[in-house]
This record gives C-alpha cells, structure tokens and sequence, in this order.
C-alpha cells in the first residue's frame, strides 16, 4: 500500500504570533514573540506570520523590532486584509500599516463567500472583485511578495463556485505568488475539501496553499489531503493554537509529511527539534504542554499496560507508529513498581557526587521521596533538590547556612500602596546574622534579605540568578488553603539548576525553593 | 460539492471504560463506570465495552454489578483476547473469564501482523489461525454476539497482505458478527486506510468495523473515511481518552457523522446530549475539560477578534460551521485587547445588566481592559471581574464593601513551624471593622479575616465558598519580583463565577480576585 504521491517539496507557513494568539488564553509579549520568531527559523520553517501591523499597536512594534534579527531562512510575513469598500488603496490605512512593515512577504485576506461579501461588509460583489485586485496588485507594485488569503473559500465554494472561483483569478491576474484556499470556519470535511482543490487545479496555475481549522476535528487530515491533491503551501500553528479549536497543528503536520508522505519540507536534523520547539512554544504561551499531543507529547509514546511493556521490550516498532527519536521525543514505560534502587545509584553517577549509598540507604531516599512527593514535591524538574536530599543522608553533611527564623510583613495602607517585608535570621558556621530587607512582593522581599545575610560570607551569590519563579496549585478546588508546588530556576553562566519547594504556604514552599537554590550553588563552588 | 455517500446507519462502540482507562492519569472505580454507562445509553450508544474481565478483579466486578442496570438500547461488552497458543479454548482462563462476564455481546482481538505473533507471542502463524477460529467458535458456541478486533490490522497488511486477509477470513468462518480493522498503533493514514478497506471490501461479505487511534493525530479522519468507503461499526471514546495520543474521538465523531454525512447514529435529541456527556465523563475521569475540543469544548464557538465579533451579529453562520445548539453546546464571545466595542456591547446584554452604554463609554472600558491585560490581567477566564469593571464605570455605582487596609504576617519561628495571620479594616456602609484571622498560608488568613469582617452584614457569604485558586506567573524570567496572575472560582449552589487580580505580589492579586468574587456574589444576590 505505498502512498501515492510524488515526492515534492512543501512550503510551511507558521501563523502562531497572528492566528494562534486567537485562542483564548493566549497572550504574547512582543519579547516572546520575537524568541519564538527564532525558534521557527531554527526548526527551518519558511514564513513567519508576524501579526497584523494595522490591526494593534503591538504587532507594529514587533515589526519594527524583528528587523534586527538576524534570520537564516524564515521570511518574516505582515498580514492584513484587502482594501476597505470605497476607499482608494493607497488611502487604506491597513494597506498603508502592512507596507510600513517593511516585511519581503506580505499575505492579505479577502472574502470568497457571497454570504460575507453583502452581509458582512456590506458591499457588491463586483466592488469586493476589486478591492482584491486593486489590494494585490498596488502591494506587489511596491515591491511585496503577496500570498493571498482566500477567506471562507470552501464555505463560498459551497455557496457558489462560480463567483469564489473569480475572487481567486481577481487575486491570481493581480499577481498573487500563492492562493491560500481557507476553512476558516474549519468545518470542511477532507472529500469536500480534495473535490474543490481538484475544481480549482484546472482553473489555475498558480501554486495553491491550504489554511485548515479544526473544529470538525480534522485540519491536520485536511492539511495533508490537500498535500496529497497538489497543495504545495501549508499554513498553521505550533501546538495547533488558535481560535476555538485551533488551527492545523504544524507539529502534527510536518512529521507526517516527511516521515509518513515522503515530502521534504524540513531537514532531519530540524525535525529532531520539533518537541523542543513545541515545549518552548507552549512555554513562552504560558500554557501546560498538552501530554499527549501527537508525536511532540510527554505521552505520545508512553506505554502502561504489562503486556504492551512485555511486547516493547521483545520489539521497539510492536507498538509505536515511528521512532520518537525522530521528533526529538522519547518512549517512557510507566511500571507500577520501578526498580528504585537502581535508580538512585544511576543519579549519584549522573551527578558525580563522591559518594557510596548501601542499598539500605538507598531504600531510605526512596522513601523519603515518596513521601515527599505525596506533600506535593516533585523531584523529575528539580534534580538540584533531589541533589540535595541524596547528600542531606549523608552522615557528617554540613550545609553552608542555616535558617533559625524569619518573618514576613505585607501590608497595604491607604493610599500608600503595597509593602512587602522580610526580617530573617540565618546561622553561617558559628555565626548568627540578623537582617531585613523589603521587596517587590514577599517572595521577592525573601531573597532579597536571605542574599543580604549571606553575602558577607559568600560574596559568589551577586553571581547567582533566579531567571524562573514557577508556582503551580495542587488540589486547586481546596481553594485558598490548596497545596503549593514552586520551582525555580537559576544560573550562574551557563549552569543553570532547578529546585522545588511545597507547603499549603506559599512562602513556606518559596524559601524551601529558594534555600535549595543557593545550598546547591555554594555547594558546587558556583558563582565563583 | 455533495459528499457521495448514501445514508447509511452507523453501529456505535464506546471503549471509554476499557481503551480510554489506558490513557496516563485515568483511573475509575467501578461506580465511575457504572455512572458512564447509564450516560452513554442515554446518548444512543449501540455497545458500550465495559472492560477485560480476564485482566483485573475491577473489570469482573463491573460486569457482575452492570447486569443490575436496565438499560435502554447499549449492549454491555466484554473484551478479551484469543485462547493462548497451545491451550484448549475452553481451558484458557482469559475466554472463561468472558464467559462469565455473561454479556449478549464479547470482543475478542486477535494478531494480524506477522511480526506481532512470532516475535511478540512466540507462535507459529499457523497457530496463530487457530486460535482465532477455535476463540470466536467457541463463544459463538455459548450464544454470544462475537465482534472481532483485528489488532495491528492495518500495519499487518502493509507487511504481509495475504497472512493479515486469512487471519480475518478465520474469524468470519467461525461466525464472527463484525470485523474491526483497528489501527493500534495510530499511523495510518487516511489514504491509505481506506485502499486497504477497498480491498478488503471485495474478499468479506461480513460488517467491518473502525478502530483508530491517534498517534498520526488522523483518529476522527480515518473513522469517517473508514464510513465513507462503506465500514458500519465505529469505536471510539468520549473525548478521546485513550493510551498515548488517544482513541478516535466519538465525541467528534458522532456530529461529523450525523451533522456532515447526515448517516443515522444516534437521535437528534440525543446529539444534543452529546456537550453534557462529555464534560461528565471528564468530570468522572478528575481530568479538565479540554476547552478546545471540536463541537464540545468550552472553547468550541467563541469569539474573540473584534472583526468576527461585529460580523457574527451580522450573521450566525458566518464564523461558525454549525448551529452549537444542535450538540448542546453555545456560542460565547470573550472580550481581550483584540476586541472591539461591539464585544462589551455584547457582554452588557449577556451579563443581563440593565445600563445601557454610550460608544464613548465602551471606548473607555475597552481602554481599561486594555491597560489592565498589560498589567497582566485576563478577563476571558474572569468574566465576573469584567462584570464589576463595566458596572463601576457607571455614574453613582456603590460597592458593598471597601477595604481601608489590611496587614499580612508570615512567620517562621525555630520549632514552632510557619504561622499567617492577617489583621484587615473594611468598612460597610459607615461602618468600619476591624478585624483579625489565623489561616493556612498568607491568602488562606486573608480569605478568612475579610470573611469574618463582613459576615455581620452579610451573613449569606457562609453560601459562598471558592472552588479553584490558581497562580499563574507571567513574566517568570524576573524571578521572585514576577508578575503574577491570580485567579478564583466561586460557587453559590449551581452558580460559579471567576475572578482575577495581577500584581508582582501575590497577596495583592489574591486580595484583588478574592474582593471581585465577594462583591459579584453580593451585587448579584447569591448565597441568600
């Protein structure tokens, strides 16, 4: 059963920073949105959809600011939509914002749809003709590579082919370099779909892209059966963010083009990033990374069930559909009792520590993880704390500071806005120094105080960071009085560690973090 | 573009309570299943497959309680595998089990995949054919419906196209009812699923069956495809749980059949269940409901860009691809920095407030929103704290509480553990109160002080409890001094409402989401 198709070469479009920032929940500073700009380029996809320069101050300054990035091949791409009804182009102040972009590409919208062109902006048939022609040939004029953007194609199709068909030719003779078929409604079915793009290959010559949505469930099956019918562009998102159901998910989308259809679209070397830049997408969005995700998911090759561990185990390929290694992901066997013991002899390897563990005390860290674990403490993101629990049952362990108390004052008086104050009193060798500091919020206050009594005698920690303060709520529905998991990051150069604290209190869970932190640093000589 | 397919009925198989429990993190008692049960008869679910009673003591149990349950139309499941090579079929353990699970109908699965029975089960091919036949003959035998899983089926014809056929055409012989050609490791595509149902089509006069999963993120693509070249029995589950990357969605599945293909399945009436079954099940499952999910999620039909917005009052259909009210579902519009004044418009009619609103009005509570979401605030999430933001822009508009001020101690102290307490003045009316609470953690003490200070006044707070608190940090690259977002669910009886605050301190954007939800309860009446 070989897949009929020849092997062709795919364009990606990645709209994450304009369509994927429709979904609710998202909200990207310009600063992520350029971070993510880099990542695309490095994964190797060929346009980035910026935002829309007319539509918000915010996507204006990204285009001003992604000038100075240097890019390997991503084009950066401004999006707006055609001329307004009764408006000269070269008055259109969105025709006018996305030339102010300064962007190579620029992709426009405009309507297919009967439907939208009369009820929705109110105009004639013939006048939307022209604000397509007039919006794509005005913009290649000055210079723009123009990917046109038919809106609600399938939809207008469906309502009549005749007049969605001229929209595409009005954009095709103005000069367009791609015609981007859209469900934006995302409700086309893949045997609609593949019939109308077959309609449309003998009326046009021009390369054809698709836009799928996915609320039939099925823009990621659209996107390839689009592939499959000559499509030779393909729009969506990282993670398939967007509107509603979102968009067809890029991460789902190009390892089944290159692994399952043979195209090439990104290299192999680039395709082993791809759960890296799905992470760091879902990151940045401030989202939980969805685990079972297709290909990029925690979960996506995770095996439970004895006998299908049994089955692995005598052959990798009995139940997984490609090798996670390929996407930069890896299969995971989740054992009701995990062989521990060795387990904890592999980190104490992994971290170098000088150290021997008797398999009696071996078993005492397992416990002491396991119940940990059961306070909310979650070692798999914090190996700097696991660190230190494998050390702290090591007889004769002296810490490099001791917290004998602190306290912490918030108060917030009218008309004087917030305070936050922390009085702390640590133990350094024999030495006990009292001090305070106030700060931006509690937690802040902590550290600034906690650093302010160390450092006469770890001058280092001016060299240690915290560069990610996470907190997560463990059985939210407890309310205010939930279990509270922190983790935090730090660096020191190019060393970073992560460490966990947990307590119904946050700042309790905050300084079990934050001590952590700094034991850890002072332990292995960092910052210095 | 008519999709040519004739209308056919379609044979529902729910595998929620067997596939759906391998997915990581899902875990339900046999009171969980039993509740899933009566809701998916209720939603027309032809055969709902309750477990493997071969497996586990749980699964039996299920099966010995479920024949207490009367039942509409759904015909209860066992599932099960073939004999054991080198067993007689009636010795094998697995099969009794199946029997005494006494259900009119049993699935049993059996290898189709050459590699699968001599590398994984370490038997001759040839033994492998007699295991299928002498298990689905055998329990015909004993009366049973016999539905035949072809496990692996379409991977075993990509490797041996004649092996996979004669392993089918074994279970017809014996008398199997159905034949599932499942995709078990979830990479298949759609084109090439539906050439080898053709061919499979020509050999078997039998039913076919669809199982898929997943992996290739193609499930509800390749259910429908499967439909579309002529299989009649579909397996999936509610929301697609299942291992990995999941089982084919039923929930996606049922409104693409139905609404799309217009085939027969279950009622119009109880497609309009079909939202409500799935949040229940998710809510058995202690699994958020994913609010992107196609037709069912939250998410499914809202709004947010300012431009769809404007034009969905214009026209229904002209951003949503179906009527949400025909699976039970609604439309909601969301207001963000990307909305438009029509959206507050909107909102002033939804929340039912009687104000009405000037454009130049509108125009300030959307600049308000705006700069609030730049300091970190989100009113999708919060739609009680947009509320009380769009009621305080009105002329005259009184608070039912004002705080003055209030302080927060945290205190850790040598052996005696951590301990908060918060001191607070609100006042009421002309009334001032000053008060003091203990709580666990910082925000917990908050939550309890401004309770005790208003609970004279208002003595219908005891009603009002939160349900969710959770911590978002926004900007975590600046370590402990980040911005955090806080958000709180309250209920009153059937009611919830959300809150938000945002500050870098988190007691101030807890004080902030905590004070909203107080006072949305008491303007609008709850808790007396």
């Amino acid at each position: 059963m070989e897949v009929r198709s020849q092997k062709m070469v795919i364009q990606l479009y990645d709209t994450t920073l304009r369509d994927g920032t429709q979904r609710e929940g998202i909200s990207l500073s310009v600063n992520d949105k350029l971070k993510i700009v880099r990542k695309l380029d490095e994964l190797g996809v060929h346009y980035v959809e910026g935002g829309w320069p007319g539509s918000n101050p915010k996507d204006a300054e990204f285009f001003a600011r992604v000038k100075g990035i240097q890019l390997e091949q991503a084009v950066i791409t401004a999006f707006g939509s055609t001329r307004r009804a009764d408006v000269l182009v070269q008055d259109d102040p969105n025709i006018r914002a996305l030339l102010e972009a300064e962007t190579r590409a620029v992709a426009i919208f405009g309507k297919s749809w009967d439907l939208h062109v009369i009820q929705v902006l109110g105009t004639t048939l013939e006048e939307n003709l022209e604000m397509i022609a007039d919006s794509v040939s005005y913009l290649k004029g000055r210079g723009r590579e123009v990917i046109y953007d038919a809106e609600h194609f399938f939809d207008g199709y469906k309502a009549d082919p005749a007049y969605a068909l001229r929209t595409l030719q009005m954009a095709e003779r103005a000069g367009a370099e791609c015609l981007v078929l859209c469900d934006t409604n995302g409700g086309t079915l893949p045997s609609q779909l593949v019939a109308i793009i077959e309609e449309m290959k003998k009326v046009t010559s021009t390369p054809l892209g698709i836009h799928a949505h996915n609320d039939g469930d099925l823009a990621v099956a659209n996107s390839l059966a689009a592939v499959q019918a000559g499509v030779v562009h393909v729009q969506g998102t990282i993670n398939g963010y967007g509107e509603r159901c979102g968009n067809a998910n890029l991460c789902s989308i190009i390892p089944n083009l290159k692994l399952k259809l043979g195209h090439d679209c990104i290299s192999d070397e680039q395709l082993r990033q791809l759960s890296s830049v799905s992470r760091y997408v879902s990151e940045l969005a401030n989202l939980a990374h969805d685990a079972h995700l297709p290909y990029v998911g925690h979960s996506a090759f995770v095996h439970k069930g004895g006998m299908h561990v049994n089955a692995l185990v005598k052959c990798e390929e009995s139940y997984q559909h490609v090798d996670p290694a390929l996407v930069g992901n890896h299969k995971r066997v989740v054992v009701s009792e995990l062989s521990g013991k060795s387990n904890i002899a592999y980190k104490i390897e992994e971290f170098g520590l000088d150290l021997s563990i008797s398999p009696e005390q071996a078993r005492q860290v397992l416990q002491q993880i396991k119940d940990l674990e059961n306070r909310g403490f979650q070692f798999e993101g914090a190996e700097a704390s696991l660190e230190l629990l494998i050390r702290r049952t090591q007889p004769g362990y002296k810490p490099p500071f001791e917290l004998i108390d602190f306290h912490v004052l918030v108060e917030s008086r009218q008309g004087r806005g917030m305070l936050a104050e922390v009085a702390i009193k640590v133990r350094v060798g024999d030495e006990v120094t009292h001090t305070a500091a106030e700060g931006n919020g509690p937690v802040n206050a902590l550290d600034l105080a906690v650093r302010k009594a160390l450092l006469p005698f770890y001058p280092q920690l001016t060299e240690i960071h915290l560069t990610d303060y996470k907190v997560r709520i463990l059985d939210s529905e407890a309310g205010t009085a939930a279990q509270v998991r922190v983790l935090i990051d730090s660096t020191w150069g190019s060393r970073t560690w992560s460490t966990v604290g947990s307590s119904t209190d946050i700042i309790e869970a905050s300084w079990q973090a934050l001590a952590d932190s700094l034991e850890y640093g002072l332990l292995n000589g960092l910052g210095v």
